[in-house]
């Protein structure tokens, strides 16, 4: 057993939602003592990193109602229940882009906020792209696709134009190879 | 008016917890229906690189009852009310790792997980360290602390051994600089 390990006294369910559903723990820590965990559960999403033939990455522009403002992101969307995280992937790009891929590949899994939700990101970089149509995003989605350079997207991210923790993942990996 | 917008028609308060906040929206889409949205307020948070007079970055491993795991994270914590976050910064790493630091520099801002959260991080870069005493943390936190080097957590993010958004983040930072 983990030293650190927390155990669960008693899980209540506060609210199960559409995407995510919230449980309030008590939990006994190393110590003995006790304490009380707000946890999100949340189905897991992927982000993917899709490069066109002329060399620029696709981002989309979306309002965010937790942000109350539209920001920039990589291609990203939650798991459906059941769906394995690269049908995600590929379905996400199409919908939010209109590009279909001819490979996708698995660069890595994280976690966005581990203190308190348990949403573990999928990213994929897809090649071969082509435009097969338009955008069809789920009806709830509006989006604006950008086509960006890799040297655009580092200095948005040094100007926090964009500012969201899987694009600049994302963008890691591509410097680190 | 941002073309995106998605104007609020009702807002219904789930929970109020000690560090997060769930509302559901009823929203109106930029095509006039509506949909929901499950949103979480939290009071956004400070990650620190901390980097010791002989080149290492302090981490810490943690129990995440979210994750039912201990992660490598940097050193990181929630804004109490009314704090900025450059003080956030300074006391969660004293009280993480035991180092009080003689410079410290914000680097940026970003969203953890904007599709759901509102959890905004600061990132800090915390240096001429020195170590003051023991880890004082919070009575509920228990944490190891590890000294690494940069290509140590190059390496443990590429086999996933570190797989936390915000220490990805700090990590692309410090290789662009």
């Amino acid at each position: 057993m983990d030293h650190l390990y927390e155990k669960t006294l008693h899980s209540e369910t506060i609210y199960e939602g559409r995407i995510i559903n919230v449980r309030v723990e008590d939990v006994e820590l190393p110590n003995g003592k006790s304490s009380k965990r707000e946890l999100i559960d949340h189905p897991g999403a992927v982000a993917v990193i899709a490069i066109t033939p002329d060399n620029k990455i696709l981002a989309v522009r979306q309002y965010r109602k937790a942000l109350k403002k539209a920001i920039v992101e990589i291609p990203a969307g939650k798991l459906e229940p059941g769906e394995k995280p690269e049908v995600t992937a590929v379905r996400e790009l199409e919908e939010e882009t209109g590009y279909t891929c001819e490979s996708l590949d698995k660069l890595i899994s994280f976690y966005t906020s581990p203190g308190f939700a348990n949403e573990l990101v999928h990213l994929y970089v897809a090649k071969g792209l082509e435009k097969n149509g338009e955008q069809a995003a789920d009806e709830d989605e509006f989006l604006d696709v950008l086509h960006l350079s890799l040297e655009e997207m580092e200095k948005m991210l040094e100007t926090e134009e964009i500012h969201d923790a899987k694009t600049a993942y994302a963008l890691m990996y591509l410097k680190m190879k």
